[in-house]
């Protein structure tokens, strides 16, 4: 156990810091792009995932461990240990960023565009879409699960790429509790934490259904 | 059935979704950009295909369908039910883009840039070579299958890329009837329809023929 | 042979129609970007090897099958017929834009923005590196082969994506003869004739100076 | 070791003149953005991982290889050839992009964008996470060891995304000093020696607790 909290705190912290890092970059230096900034989520979730898989079963997300919780997958002691540890790396790499770069673009917390309602939805089918996939493609007794980490990945940086713009794109209540927290802006940080664990504990009930 | 029916419509629900979404949200935010559109539809299709292909193939597209359907590879009363839940498919997840951001950019609807003779010309090689890549790597004995995915996301990806600006790089039915039905933008739509299934359809016998 | 010669033609015709297509298309609607062309042609040489790498080996580029015959890898009557084969491919791929199109930036020729001197020193790397990363990665006995594509397909988009603005990025005397003789732009052909036919042929050389 | 040492000389050479030769040539043309430039440092890598990862370890970088030092997983006398003919695989680049370029944009020099000491911290955490990725993608014992290439040549493309407008994203002294040495611009250099190495290390040793 000892292992695999060092790979989630590890592994989330170099999520938030690679992922929310790339927007404040962005902001003070106006070169990544949104492009730049999806992909970045994107590979960072794939690199971590080869990385740390067979340690922790890179979760890094505590909407996946309570998803996977939902399932039965883990227990409910080993999935507080894993959540606080990841919103621990989440906190302490927007610290990071903090010290290195100031208070800038709220450290990548996430915010709504439009609506919170539009926000809601959207996190909730991102997380919902991106649960599916860890099941499909790593966890399901059939799947090709050596390719999971790529699938993986790739949900995570389409899913930043096209939903970024709106939501943010968090899928992730560790990456927007550290932000949110640290920036001070915690106004729509619940919209972060509820839609996300919602989705993806109704994508966890939805796939065991189609599977029994 | 019943599995395979929900994995062909939660697929191609998430494919016009996300691929669609993209070209709705730039068209509200400006920020995706015609590459990062490009990139959303590559990495949805290589996702999904890992995630869902060893529960139903992962067509997500009456052209593949029926491509197949020529083969020899799927009966014609299983053909009907992919389909038609491919459809549905689309037209779920236009629907959601509708409710979700409103009757914008004709929710990512398919035109022709320039002549429809042009675009369909496009569309029908487009979807050839996707059909021969699918055969090539998923199919074929000596593929290297795991690889697959990767493969025709590539493909989808790339055609998305150079293809998009002219016709809008459909492949696919289910993605141009989704937008098309659901926007009221219906004039064009028959070369969506007409042309990839003549292309996959085409891709598949020319396969056979080589091959045999 | 017959199918071979096949996926050869199909291969090599379709990457050129993406490849130079992206220039084309793009300098008439300004949205794919020298990224998106670059990726263009990483992904397109990236599935066509997924998809016909079994069956031809999938050289589409008759400055690797020189390197393949320098090393006595394929025979010289078979190489004659893969060159050929390649060259009429690139030249039905050319012809196919020609039509669709018009004479739009010479159709994706492959021209030096400055000095020829400096483009043909650089095609003779890119080339070079080309190929030595195919026989390390598709030939070599301890070769990491399932990835094989996935390596040569990010060495041509990496190449294209730096070495594009300078030369043109050609690694490939198909893809240059096929937009150099159907647009009429014959000037400078030989250096990605030249350059790439000696920069595969080296590195055949020197890998195999170094193995044995 | 002749081998091995061919096949390092050759991939830093090459690492370095396309990643370097990126910023140079995006400083003369404009066209390739910091997205391609990053793109071409991940994929290069990838590339290079498949075609001399079986021959050399694929090192590519004296930080990587002292951090295999620093874990006994590599000789001291194997290490100071290793490193040596690193770096002059890098300044070996860096003098073909002089000749062939001019010295423009420093070579494509590392240099701290604000202050020494972000960009010193920055180099660390990149360099630290980039040998965690490595020791937990390819060297632990149940390490999706075939992916290995895809995760480093993932983490070093994110890195240069989200890093490279703060510090230059170096990761590796002989891409810092190849530049630096050849384009005269040696005041920040230490930075990229020092703090690289230390990250490395420092991850060597953090990795080897963790599992023991």
């Amino acid at each position: 156990m000892r292992r695999k909290l060092t790979a989630e705190f590890i592994g989330t912290y170099f999520l938030v810091f690679a992922g929310t890092g790339a927007v404040v970059i962005n902001d003070l230096t106006k070169s990544i792009t949104h492009v730049g900034i999806a992909l970045t989520f994107g590979l960072v979730v794939m690199a971590l995932i080869y990385a740390f898989g067979h340690v922790s079963g890179a979760h890094f997300n505590p909407a996946v461990t309570l998803g996977f919780l939902a399932r039965g997958d883990i227990g409910s002691q080993d999935a507080v240990f894993y959540i606080t540890t990841q919103v621990l790396g989440g906190l302490a790499a927007s610290a990071s960023l903090l010290l290195m770069f100031g208070n800038v673009a709220q450290l990548g917390a996430t915010l709504p565009r439009y609506s919170w309602q539009q926000s809601f939805v959207l996190e909730f089918i991102l997380t919902f879409v991106l649960m599916m996939v860890i099941l499909g493609s790593a966890v399901h007794t059939k799947a090709n699960k050596p390719f999971a980490g790529a699938a993986i990945g790739a949900t995570v940086g389409l899913e930043a790429m096209f939903g970024g713009p709106i939501s943010g794109a968090s899928m992730n209540p560790a990456r927007s509790i550290g932000p949110a927290i640290v920036s001070g802006t915690l106004e729509h940080l619940w919209i972060y934490v509820v839609a996300t664990i919602l989705g993806a504990v109704a994508a966890a009930v939805v796939y065991k259904f189609i599977h029994e």
